[in-house]
C-alpha cells in the first residue's frame, strides 16, 4: 500500500488500482479471475455484472465452497450494514450480488444491521435515532427482492440474547492483541468497540454449512479472525467475496458521504435531485469546453458516470463500449453522458420505489415470522467440540 | 500496598491488615467508623454482625445515601457474583449482608450471576456447565430469605437483551485506555473480559435512585468506573460498602478456594464433613501440645477458627470476649473451640439447607415473575440526558 493508504473497517483510503493489488497481497486472498467466473457460471448460466465487469475483484475461498456445492454441499450467504438512516447507492452492493446469489444458488441469507457499532466507533451520537432508521434501512434492503423465507434480517440489540450465546465463545477466543493487530485499536478505542468484533462474527456460525460473505474489501479482517477460530469451535471457515469501493461523485477514488450531497446519490433521491447533483458534481473525464471535448474526446477512465455505469448500471457490454467510444472520440458529450446516467440510476432506483411497500408488508416475514426467521429467533450456538 | 500486594477483580492478594489500610487510600475509599454505624443504626436499631465487626470496613458514600435516605428518598441494592458451582461459606457474605439491609431500609434488591465472566476470564473452561449450575447458585442465594417480590436475580446470558440495552451506552463512554488503567488489562486478556466491565456496571442503572452495593473491595474499580460516567448519562453515582477478604483454612489472609477441599468450608458440606475440615486443616493459634497450650495459651488473632467466629459465626460479643479469654489462658483447648466453631458453622448452613425448599419453589419469583422481576424482563435502559 501507499504510505497514505489505511483500511480497517473504520478507515479506508485507497488512492489507485495499484492499492487494491497490494490489499490483495496484504490480506492474503485471491484475485477473482476468468477461471472463478467460469466455474460460477457453470451454475448460474450467466455471470452479474458486479462479477462480470470485477468490481467483486477478490475472494478467499469461494472456489473451494464451489467444489463442496458441485458434491451436493450448500453454503449460506451472510453480510450486513450498520445503520445509518442515509444509504447511498454504494451501500447496496453487497446486497445486490447477495440477492443474486440466494437465487442462483438457493441459498439461505442472513443480514446484520449492528446499530451499536457506529456508536461505539464514534461515527454517530445519536443511537436512539440510529436504532428506530434501522428498520427503515431493512426495508431499503428487503426491497431488492430478497425471499423472505429464506433471508433473515437481523437488528443487533433486538436480537442480541441470540447472538449472545455465541459471542461469549467467540469473545474468549480473541484476545486484546490480536483485535489491536487486525484493527489497529487504540488506548481510544471504546470497550464496545473491542468487543463488537465478536458480534460480526457470530453470524458465520448460524448454519454449519460454509458462510459466504460478500462485501467490502474493508471487512475482511473480521472474517480472518474468524478462519483462526472457527474450526476450534467446530464450524467451518468463512469464505469472502471481496470488492472495491465505490467513487462519489467528486472524482476517481473520492468517497460517497451521505452527510455531504455533493458526494453522493441516495437511494431516496428523486429523478430530479439525481440529475441536478450529477449535473452539478459528477467528476467528468471531458473537456473544460464543449469545443475542446468534440476535438480532443474525453477520458471515460476518470470520469465519475463512466464508473458507475461499469460497476453497475449499464449491463449491456455493447453498449457501455459504444459510450466510450462514443465519449473518447468527442460525439458523446458530458451533458449527454451525464443524462443518460442519472437516467439508468433512476431506473434502477425506480424498481427499488416500487418494492418498497411489498417490502413493508413483509418487513416481519424478513424480521420475525417468515420460514427461516422463525426458526432463528430459536437459534442458540452450540459449539460442537 | 507491598510490593507483592495486588488487586483487581481477578487478582487478589493481601498480606496484612496494613494491606487494607492502604487499599483505602489507594482507592480513595472512606473507613466505616463508628459514626457511621450510629448513623445506620439510627434506623435499623441493631447492627449487623458484619457491620459491628468491621468485616465490611471501608465504604464511598454510604454516609450521603442515608443522609438522602433520610430525606425520604430511597435508595436500592445491587450485587451479585460469577457462577462457578462450588460455593463457599466466604461466598455468602456479600449476600447476607445485602439480605440484612434490605429488611430494614426496605430496599429493592438486585442479584447478577454473570455466567460468561469467568469463561471470559479464562479461569474457567467449561461454560455449558457453568450456565446450568448459575440456577442451583441462584437458589442458595434466594435460600438466605430475600424478599422474593423485592428482588431480582438474573444470569447475565438470560437478561442479555436488557442489559445491553444500557451496555451500549456504558461500553460507549470507557476506552481501552481506562479500562486497562482500572483493571490491568494486557494483550492476553480476551475481548469479551473487556466488555464484560460495562455489564458489571450496567445494573447500577436499574433504578434512578442511590445503587448502594455491598461487594468485597477488589470490585471497587467498576464502580469507581460508574462513578465516572453515571451523572453524563443521568444517573447516580454507586455507593459501595466494602468487605475484606475471608480466611482460607490454611491460615491468615489465605484464600478459600473451592476446588481445594483442605481451604475451605463448602455450602454443601454436611456436619461431618465440616467437622472434619476443620479439625484437619483450621489454622490454630493454639500451642504444638496440649500441655503446652494449657501452660502458655493460645493466640486468637491468627486462628482460623476465631476468625470464622469473629466475622459472622459468633453473634454473642460477650461469649466471643470469654471465648478468646480462655483461649489466651489455656482453659479452651484447640479442639474444643474447633468442635464449637464447627457447630455454628453447621448451625448456619443448617438454615440454607432448610430454606433451600423454599427457594426452590419460589426461584421462579426471584427470576421472572415475583413483582420486581416481572417489572424488570420489562425495564430497558433510558439515558436521562
Amino acid at each position: 500500500m501507499s504510505k497514505k493508504s489505511k483500511v480497517t473497517p473504520w478507515e479506508v483510503e485507497i488512492k489507485d488500482e495499484n492499492d487494491y493489488e497490494r490489499l490483495i497481497e496484504l490480506f492474503g486472498v485471491s484475485k477473482i479471475d476468468d477461471n472463478l467466473l467460469e466455474k460460477i457460471k457453470k451454475h448460474t448460466n450467466d455471470l452479474h455484472i458486479l462479477l462480470k465487469r470485477k468490481f467483486f475483484y477478490a475472494h478467499r475461498d469461494f472456489d473451494k465452497v464451489l467444489d463442496s456445492f458441485e458434491k451436493g454441499e450448500k453454503f449460506f450467504l451472510y453480510t450486513g450494514r450498520a445503520p445509518s438512516g442515509k444509504m447511498h447507492i454504494g451501500h447496496l452492493i453487497p446486497f445486490i450480488l447477495t440477492k443474486w446469489l440466494q437465487e442462483k444458488f438457493d441459498a439461505n441469507v442472513y443480514i446484520q444491521l449492528p446499530d451499536e457499532e457506529k456508536f461505539w466507533a464514534k461515527k454517530v451520537n445519536d443511537y436512539e435515532k440510529i436504532k428506530e432508521l434501522a428498520y427503515y434501512e431493512a426495508k431499503i434492503i428487503a426491497s431488492l427482492g430478497f425471499d423472505p423465507n429464506k433471508t433473515f434480517i437481523f437488528i443487533n440489540s433486538e436480537y442480541i440474547k441470540n447472538l449472545y450465546s455465541a459471542a461469549i465463545y467467540v469473545a474468549r477466543n480473541i484476545n486484546f492483541s490480536t483485535a489491536k493487530a487486525v484493527f489497529g485499536f487504540t488506548g481510544e478505542t471504546t470497550i464496545g468497540l473491542i468487543f463488537y468484533v465478536s458480534l460480526q462474527i457470530v453470524p458465520t456460525f448460524f448454519e454449519n454449512s460454509y458462510p459466504v460473505i460478500p462485501c467490502g474489501i474493508d471487512q475482511d479482517p473480521y472474517f480472518r479472525l474468524q478462519r483462526d477460530i472457527a474450526e476450534k469451535l467446530g464450524y467451518k471457515k468463512a469464505s469472502t467475496i471481496l470488492s472495491k469501493f465505490v467513487w462519489g461523485l467528486k472524482g476517481p477514488y473520492t468517497k460517497m458521504s451521505a452527510s455531504d450531497p455533493s458526494t453522493t446519490i441516495l437511494i431516496d433521491d428523486d429523478f430530479e435531485t439525481i440529475k441536478q447533483k450529477i449535473m452539478k458534481y459528477a467528476f467528468s473525464g471531458g473537456q473544460p469546453t464543449l469545443e475542446l471535448h468534440k476535438k480532443l474526446g474525453g477520458n471515460p477512465d476518470i470520469d465519475v458516470c463512466f464508473f458507475w455505469l461499469r460497476v453497475l448500471f449499464e449491463e449491456n457490454d455493447k453498449k457501455l463500449k459504444e459510450l466510450e467510444e462514443s465519449y473518447r472520440n468527442g460525439t458523446l458529450t458530458t451533458g449527454e453522458l451525464k443524462e443518460y446516467t442519472a437516467l439508468k440510476i433512476n431506473e434502477f432506483l425506480e424498481k427499488i420505489r416500487k418494492n418498497m411497500k411489498w417490502a413493508e408488508n413483509n418487513l416481519h416475514k424478513f424480521m420475525y415470522d417468515g420460514k427461516l426467521a422463525s426458526e432463528m429467533w430459536n437459534w442458540k450456538f452450540e459449539p460442537k467440540v
